[in-house]
């Protein structure tokens, strides 16, 4: 991996790839299931790179706030290893799902233990487990909190309009959260574990703002995330280790073999991508494939790391 | 990760882990259903590291040969790729299988199209795509040749008595041809499949051969490679991508967690590690995991990855 | 099948294996999983014939009220018929489930439409097509009412101790339900969907009054039944045939093979058997096999069968 | 059930029927995967009751021999259970598979025991249970030899032409036998069992013949019968009960409902049914639905079973 940061030379590529996905034609289709996402216009494009050092650089409507969604399983996930360390691995798995078919059927045989925490069933144990630890009813959710610690910008918000909607059609979630229920998986109730869930998915960010708070999975020697969150490069590392294996649903072999980095993916057409010793990025275009990937951020990545030679491999 | 090459720390690394591996109780269980490899005794541990420049460095049994099996997967994709090239994956995808169960049940759900090259179903298609290139009957398995080559040791040899064990044991794997016979995914016939299947797996290499025959994956610039194999440096980091999201059977997620490098493993007991920029890794002792993992094999790797910090992340 | 009514041999038969069971030493365990049935206490054998003619036969406690918990499914789908008729089947099947996995699967698989209506999910389904129809709110729940009905007795009631214990632990069926609402299958809303079933299966009834209330499956002429139940000879035999395709779970080939007459089983423990043209016989004992169906009871209805020659085949 | 038997009525119901059936136009497809099958004619039909007394009744194209296929399952099911008894369901189940995918999902989840001895893995391994207790190489296949015996008519054959289509496409049956002798469920070998299965499976029968063959199920005290082939009043009726809960694949709970008799279907467009104490009923159109059951022969069994009031329930 090339290890030299070439600020303008990383712009023009940003510049061009942001020129070239506005022409674009095929651009996907919206989430429809959550209706407050199937209003968002196709017609954006946005992209940040946010290197170790130095003020994040983008491209396109890149600071226009959407709904992260899955992407707040990083996040959570963060928060869940920070309250009980490694022990959250008894109750969720590491392993990809590789499952053309919904989770629903990876939970019954392996009796309510999630494959990984970024499928929905592992997110919602994550969440369980950040319940289960919160002393006092702190003001904000923990994962806003984070949110808006990583990316040093006390503006970021939870979306009510979307976790209204969220709320009013998350009957899948909460199927699987009565599901790891019975098999005694969840212990702060579906109620309380499928709100704490929705909103954490409604966090409202930029791609600025999302490539500057996922920085620290690049940047592992972090002091100051290591004394306040635990986020020890061991850690950031085995972050990264889970985002390859399974931060893109059904695509994750796929992405890991085109884009190369490690990714998380969410709904709301948002994808970051860490690029251990260099920085992150964050692309987002509302419209998604038929594995809920966005397709012009996901193609996005994949043309910014071949031309800045950015790979893991 | 670390760039620099200390021969005498990573010697010494080594020499520490064998010497550590030696008094280890717990040595899983070889593989029992193939006899000739039920026959290698457990008190064996090698480890060997190929670095982009100079010689192998080693410790333990590193001089032994033992059979590769599923190793030779990776071997066998490089020849496939270099025959058909990017077509092979309107035959084989490239997603995790992530099942507990074996994967016939993933190839009736996906009517017989393997998940991906390195789980035994796709291992069948590769070999029948590069049946299905051979011009002229060569006088040696292309697989081994290309072992020779990388190797560069023309006394790499196929074990005929553990072949000869694979034929009278293999009929899950000839479920699995005849499965995707009957689905259009096999064009050479089921046997002609099958032999030259189970003759790539019975090639019998030791670590310091294995490491130096997969040093092409980290060593992605590599000219002669590119015009002879069409090893291009784009194809090796692919290659490196599939080992980290597939490698390693249902224990992949696990191994890219612990490990943080791109990992294949076989029943034989054997591990390749690819650390990108530096060299490989091969080390081997015939206990296995229930997954099918060599027990002291992968912590070996866990170790000198830890104590290296070799990650790709 | 021998069609002659003899009431003092069917009387001695009914001794006789009910003199056996008493001595029988494996007698099962009984459901643990919902509190209230836990401590029912093994030590009770019952059954009764109800002839087409006549008053029931009866042996043992034949006379001590149970739980019916999935007999009542029976009653459901007979009450469901009356109110839609055969539209029923466009949003439950009536095919056998055959799965020794859980039901959740074979719902992802198809979409939110149960395999039949004696499944858990099927049955929920049913209670929610009868709380669409209801018109007002009826004092009574019109399966206990349809009960009553049956065994022509007011006393019938519903055991609110085993209600409050199901719903109290039903979060496997209230997953089945969200799931199935999410898919667009429950119109009632989950909550009031799950406690129309739970109260249902918390019916309490004995065998002499099963057995009665189960009649019509074998008298098919009933000439009120058709009126005031729509219960047509075309729709007993209908549901004849789904209790002997569907009736006892995963063991309902075992139980067609070996007592070769239409049963419903319950984790209750109970087991009615119709035996067209001669009558109906339940049987009951708490103590369940591993696939929820009580050993005892099954095995008198295969004596029973036996020793009076009474088989559909 | 109405038993007497009114030869000139039945006769008239038959006639009707058949003329009925002529003027179909919707006749679903040839099964197309064995290219022998596929160049039959839809434009046939044919139907045929064979009393417990009496001579065959019949109307169409009921003495035209077609291929049995699957029907030829009750036949072998019979010799293997003369050869080795209760002792076979050791090697196979007697439960509906119930799935709407292809059994090698249900063969790995259960280890290589098949469900029932109707779907093809289960038939598979009845026929390894005859080979492996035939002593002598005998002249004909037994299964063979019992269709001659039960239909009284030495000139029933295998159709040689439909075998070699079978041989060269059954790649799927292959695979199932691969994976059960892999599971150590096939002791006759993979070659030996598939041969002898695709020759019963390519016996040629016309209604009349089929109907006098399977009347033993009716007619469960046939003396000669229970002496030769140990077709006992119990055998008789426990094979019935598999007819009903899994004669007709994924369709069994179906045609139980509609029909309301136990049925035997096969690929070739016949299906047998049994009246117990009554006689048999056989009827052929080639014409399959997507589940493999003769559209028109279906239709025909359910008008005979309702204008006959022939019901076992």
């Amino acid at each position: 991996m090339q290890k030299e940061f070439d600020r303008p030379f990383v712009q023009s590529v940003l510049d061009d790839i942001s020129h070239r996905m506005a022409g674009e034609a095929d651009r996907g289709d919206v989430a429809d299931y959550i209706p407050e996402l199937a209003s968002v216009s196709l017609n954006q494009f946005g992209i940040a790179v946010a290197p170790l050092d130095g003020l994040p650089i983008s491209a396109g409507d890149a600071n226009v706030a959407f709904s992260i969604q899955s992407i707040s399983k990083v996040f959570s996930l963060v928060v869940a290893l920070d309250r009980v360390g490694a022990t959250l691995w008894r109750r969720v798995g590491r392993e990809p799902s590789g499952d053309p078919f919904n989770s629903i059927v990876q939970l019954e045989f392996e009796r309510g233990k999630p494959r990984n925490p970024f499928i929905n069933a592992g997110a919602l144990v994550v969440s369980d487990v950040i319940l289960q630890e919160e002393e006092a009813k702190s003001e904000e959710h923990p994962v806003l909190e984070l949110c808006r610690t990583l990316a040093n910008d006390p503006t970021i918000e939870i979306d009510e309009a979307v976790f209204a909607s969220e709320m009013s059609t998350g009957d899948r979630n909460r199927a699987l959260a009565y599901f790891m229920l019975a098999e005694g998986n969840i212990e702060s109730g579906v109620k309380a574990t499928i709100e704490s869930y929705f909103r954490q998915c409604s966090i409202e960010m930029s791609c600025v703002q999302l490539a500057t708070a996922t920085r620290f999975l690049a940047f592992a020697g972090n002091q100051e995330l290591k004394e306040d969150w635990k986020l020890t490069p061991e850690r950031a590392r085995r972050i990264n280790a889970l985002m390859m294996t399974c931060g893109c649903y059904d695509a994750s072999g796929e992405v890991a073999f085109r884009v190369g980095l490690p990714c998380k993916s969410g709904v709301g057409g948002g994808v970051v991508a860490s690029v251990p010793g260099i920085g992150s990025i964050a692309a987002w275009c509302p419209g998604l494939d038929k594995k809920g990937n966005s397709v012009l951020a996901m193609r996005a990545l994949e043309e910014v790391a071949r031309e800045l030679k950015w790979s893991v491999f």
